[in-house]
């Protein structure tokens, strides 16, 4: 899956970006359509949030996931964008959270819309995602929603618990990650297997391949906020630092301590007690140590599970664009 | 349905009061198994939320539907259980909406707790309801809560849209109600009767019996807000007149205003300007005209169009008590 070459990389990622082009105004038309039913109270503040997210990535791999399995035809759309719906509650209601660690450094709908807003946008887009989903009459699709929603709030709850507990373990790391993101990534694919109809072990196929590409899309992210001061988030390099989140790339710098310091530092960090300099200083040696590149490696040996999963696909152009699609999670550097 | 006496009517209440006494265990118990599983950042408030509500209304009337059309065992329970968790969710999320205007009266979760938790115990609410309905693997029940929810959280929106638009027309005020309160009402009776696996006929009896009774709730609801200061809410008379909103008996009274003095109301009320004295005055027109007795007599209506067509359901004991619960809903005085 890992091409060798930058050429390579750069050809895979023209397929990708041809393949979301392509789907993006079905995409994009759906959201749009449903966005304007809503009642003008709640319709600017999910409109800003849904105008955000530019990929739709997860309505993506709910169509290529339904197309490789052999789905055909437009049914697909309110399922795949019932999981934009979905995301795009749960970052409506983030922004409300209290307190700046909570919060995502992104332009905050609490500050262009008020609370009243971003609450019940949040409701309605979520009543929406299982509306779209139950309207599909498959107790199967509704029960693999529900519990990505349930999965999800509960990853977003043990991130909230762990600024308060810091618990630097790998193990914590993982189930954060795991429920606040990869989760809904896997629904995105199982959803697509279960609406093409296939075997149980091609759903549990496309179960691996989405659970552990969304750890991987994730732990790349979380670098991503050590190396970069994204464009696509908004956020400052080292924005999870100084939110208290313990991302991979701190952990790994937190192994490195002895652990007086470790535990300083953690205590530090959790009572928001490092000064800008001390910040910038612990930022910088994250920055020219082998931590994000630890990180990335491990995030290569989750898409590599995504990728033997894949395998169990039959050919396709689309299970060839899912490759592509591993590849990009990997190696995107914003 | 109504009773001619004060004595019928309390037997009526004897019923009931059993009924639900004996019900009750089995619901708390579920309540408490399903929340004690929370995590313990949102357990709280949702124990808290929960706690607040004494009588579980929907629960009961799910197993009063569902045993009064046939059905047995204990398969009902997590059923109407996600009924009691959908209605508390929105109740925590109702706490977090800005403003006084916004606020129901009671001790605020946002007060007891943070928004993080309070948003968060929302969500996970929202999905345990979900999870616990798609588990019965029948897409009518998915559909049924689905739209519920949708419509609830519609209506909470209308509500909060017609603080700021003080529109008083007697459609827009049971447009109102009906999203916020009659809908998941309905909702109650009917998965109750979904779950006996009845006709369309009598599921279609639930749902007018629920819709109506739900409406015919809220207007009592709505007109005891002016009458007394309840022990239940823990408003004191007079909360909604405070909090800017249009209901029956303030509705009824600016219809007998004339056209110049209800606009300059309306407009007072609206931005609040009213002072403390012209609060009480206003309350206390209200209080001695019949504003609150036409508002009851129009609940008598629906509760009326309720019973109606409760009578199609076959005779037995959960009738009769769902008769005396509508005989509650109208005639409570707290």
């Amino acid at each position: 899956m890992i091409s060798r070459s930058n050429e390579q990389y750069h050809a895979a990622m023209r397929v990708l970006a041809a393949y979301i082009e392509q789907q993006l105004p079905a995409i994009n038309d759906f959201l749009a359509r449903e966005t304007d039913k809503l009642d003008p109270l709640v319709r600017p503040a999910a409109a800003h949030v849904l105008a955000a997210g530019g990929k739709r990535l997860r309505p993506v791999l709910a169509i290529l996931c339904a197309r490789a399995l052999g789905h055909k035809g437009e049914a697909i759309y309110p399922l795949a964008c019932s999981l934009e719906f979905l995301h795009s509650a749960t970052l409506l209601h983030d922004d409300i959270l209290d307190g700046a660690v909570l919060r995502r450094g992104k332009a905050a709908a609490h500050i262009v819309f008020s609370r009243t807003e971003a609450v019940l946008a949040g409701d309605v887009l979520l009543a929406l995602a299982n509306q779209l989903v139950a309207s599909y009459g498959d107790p199967r699709l509704t029960t693999c929603l529900s519990e990505a929603i349930m999965r999800t709030v509960a990853g977003e709850v043990a991130e909230i618990v762990n600024t308060r507990e810091m618990d630097s373990s790998l193990e914590t790391y993982l189930h954060i990650i795991t429920g606040k993101t990869a989760y809904l990534l896997e629904a995105s694919c199982v959803v697509g297997a279960l609406l093409a109809g296939v075997s149980d072990e091609l759903i549990k196929a496309a179960s691996v391949f989405g659970l552990n590409m969304g750890i991987a899309f994730q732990i790349v992210d979380d670098a991503m906020d050590y190396t970069s001061a994204s464009s696509v988030s908004g956020k400052p390099a080292g924005g999870d630092l100084r939110e208290g989140k313990l991302t991979l790339p701190l952990i790994y710098h937190l192994e490195s301590l002895s652990p007086a310091r470790r535990e300083a530092l953690l205590s530090d960090i959790r009572s928001k007690a490092l000064s800008e300099e001390a910040l910038a200083q612990l930022l910088a040696d994250i920055q020219s140590s082998s931590c994000t590149e630890r990180a990335r490696a491990l995030a290569g040996e989750y898409a590599a599970k995504a990728a033997r999963a894949l395998e169990a696909f039959p050919e396709s152009e689309e299970r060839k664009v899912l490759d592509c699609a591993l590849e990009f999670v990997l190696q995107r550097e914003k």
